[in-house]
């Protein structure tokens, strides 16, 4: 398969097959895909917390619900193995910081990149998945001894998908609204 | 090629074959690997400034020079095609904003997964990439006429190699390191 047909391939998944569990073996393939990925200045501002235990499912079906705005992954207790993408601090080198100040200032595309390749190693194993971006912080740092203050940017859905279907068109912003030649039109 | 052999040959090119030059087709195959990619919301919250003619080739090697801490791409003169993907404002669920008051929670995390796609389809092209995270900003803005404060995210270099080589090893952080289970750790 052609990465682009890899591409028009995988797409997030919300109906799962929950009587189907995801194996260890094929959740550390999809992490080493994560650890392996690229990132500014090779920081790696990352950390993959896996879940897939009945007690820390629980926590993070809980975690995912937010206290005032509901959740992004109503589907969440058909899934049996989660992913949390945590924002780590990263050590960029030394012009980073005096041009941005930041030492962040990289880390969310960073995350961005390994949870893409992270989803493409799932599709490639037959898994489906689902990067879910709104989730309760306090309850994650609460549910899982995450230290304070330490982002979950991301938790990726991982499952069987309920059923094999035909890849949906994708829905996108036209090539002249977002592609420009030489200078900003 | 599977995935996991695409994702150990890419790699980040710093010597570039300046004689050769990336044809206007292959630059929009790669572009349209960035526009078909997953976003938060399906806010798509980028635009890509494609550059492949002379007089902006030079601006934006200038722009990619910073006033403070020098350039991530000393070898800018050996490129012959550019793509910057600026930040642009997203559309989100209104859930996400009374969450996070923050219309562009997603937008980095998109800019990455949409940089990760390009540098994907650029190497199934036969060419190679480098995402420079380093540039100045009042220069892109001056030299492009990107609206002030639209920040330019990543630029990737795009181009021929100067020469076939064996993929680098990739040097990680080890996975107990970077991943726990169904607890922080």
């Amino acid at each position: 398969m052609s990465f682009l047909e890899l591409m028009l391939k995988r797409e997030s998944c919300r109906a799962y097959d929950g009587s189907r569990n995801v194996s260890r073996e094929d959740l550390l393939k999809i992490v080493e895909a994560g650890r392996l990925s690229p990132s500014g200045c090779n920081a790696q501002p990352w950390k993959f917390l896996v879940v897939d235990e009945e007690d820390a499912l629980a926590k993070m079906r809980d975690a995912l619900v937010t206290e005032d705005a509901g959740t992004g992954a109503p589907w969440g207790d058909q899934v049996n193995a989660f992913i949390a993408i945590v924002e780590t601090p990263a050590k960029v080198m030394p012009g980073v910081l005096t041009h941005y100040k930041d030492s962040q200032r990289f880390a969310q595309g960073d995350i961005g990149m390994a949870a893409m390749n992270m989803c493409y190693q799932a599709e490639e194993l037959g898994l489906s998945t689902c990067p879910i971006g709104l989730n309760e912080q306090k309850k994650m740092e609460k549910n899982f001894g995450i230290p304070e203050g330490r982002e979950v940017r991301l938790v990726l859905a991982v499952g069987y998908a309920a059923e094999e279907t035909e890849p949906r068109e994708k829905i996108r912003k036209p090539l002249e609204e977002v592609c420009c030649f030489n200078e900003w039109k």
